[in-house]
């Protein structure tokens, strides 16, 4: 859908990092007029909800410098550069978790900001975790602390704000759904 | 929560636009060694779940040139310096939508992207609106077109990734949740 669309009058690049992208465009609005649109530009992002034999939900705990605070978190990663988002899924439970699965289920993807970002978050969920053998080593500026928690521990936890974050609430929401199905 | 902490050693600011603020800070690791941290420092958002008296939900569908496409979400926009949240969602309600409510319900907040962003998100809801006498002006960069919609034909927009970011997709699950209930 392209209503209302926005035309590109020039683009400049303003920062090219690890992470983010930054541009400014200057835009044509529907009703003839200019704007500046300030966009950051992100490879996007796959998230996992990792499901226990016993039914608990596996989260990882750490550092979110720009808040200045830990979260609690469902694992997630950056999608590497031409990797599809179920591999992603897979790499990530891999080396924050230590489990393996082959079976994933979609759950939802959105945008997480599409004010300022074009970020796109996959959602998956896998109840056939398998243990992997061989620790797999995650990214080096990385720190984590795996949390197993039952539903009703993690709505707790969704009370006291320390899971806190767009991807994770949205799959306590999700779980609630299938618990009262 | 400060588990896993990270001290700035020093913080560079690269960029002050009119929503997103870009910083890159040097960090000392847990471990001791030092990394890079991009962060987008960004006032803060409050979104809206209007429903009518029939019971369907408003929704706008607006231009958002960071994906190049229009999306169809509820009312949203940024906290303006000082003002509380629910005093920018009746704000953003009456901007975009023409009513306005005295009754708002709390229902989630979370950090749209914690791994680079500080941009927290704060969602309401009312089923108590008041179309206001007089059309209020909004932002002159905003085109907007207003969509009410039932849940089941909302459902139908997710499906269709037209409905498609993470305020909207988790205000759709809520609504599920509630019907469920």
């Amino acid at each position: 859908m392209k209503k209302f669309e926005e035309k590109t009058i020039q683009s400049e690049k303003i920062y090219d990092g690890k992470v983010v992208h930054l541009q400014v465009d200057d835009v044509t609005l529907p009703n003839g007029k200019t704007s500046k649109r300030e966009i950051i530009k992100h490879p996007g992002a796959v998230a996992i909800i990792p499901i226990t034999k016993d039914n608990k939900i596996i989260f990882v705990e750490q550092y979110r410098k720009p808040l200045e605070k830990s979260l609690v978190e469902i694992p997630a990663g950056k999608l590497e550069h031409g990797e599809g988002p179920e591999t992603t899924a897979i790499r990530e439970l891999e080396e924050e978790t230590g489990y393996t699965t082959n079976e994933l289920k979609f759950v939802a993807s959105f945008y997480t900001s599409p004010g300022f970002a074009d970020e796109l978050m996959h959602i998956y969920i896998s109840d056939k975790l398998e243990p992997l053998n061989e620790k797999i080593e995650g990214d080096e500026d990385e720190f984590l602390e795996l949390l197993e928690l039952t539903l009703e521990e993690a709505k707790q936890y969704v009370k006291e704000n320390r899971i806190h974050d767009a991807k994770t609430n949205y799959a306590i929401l999700y779980l609630e759904t299938l618990e009262m199905m």
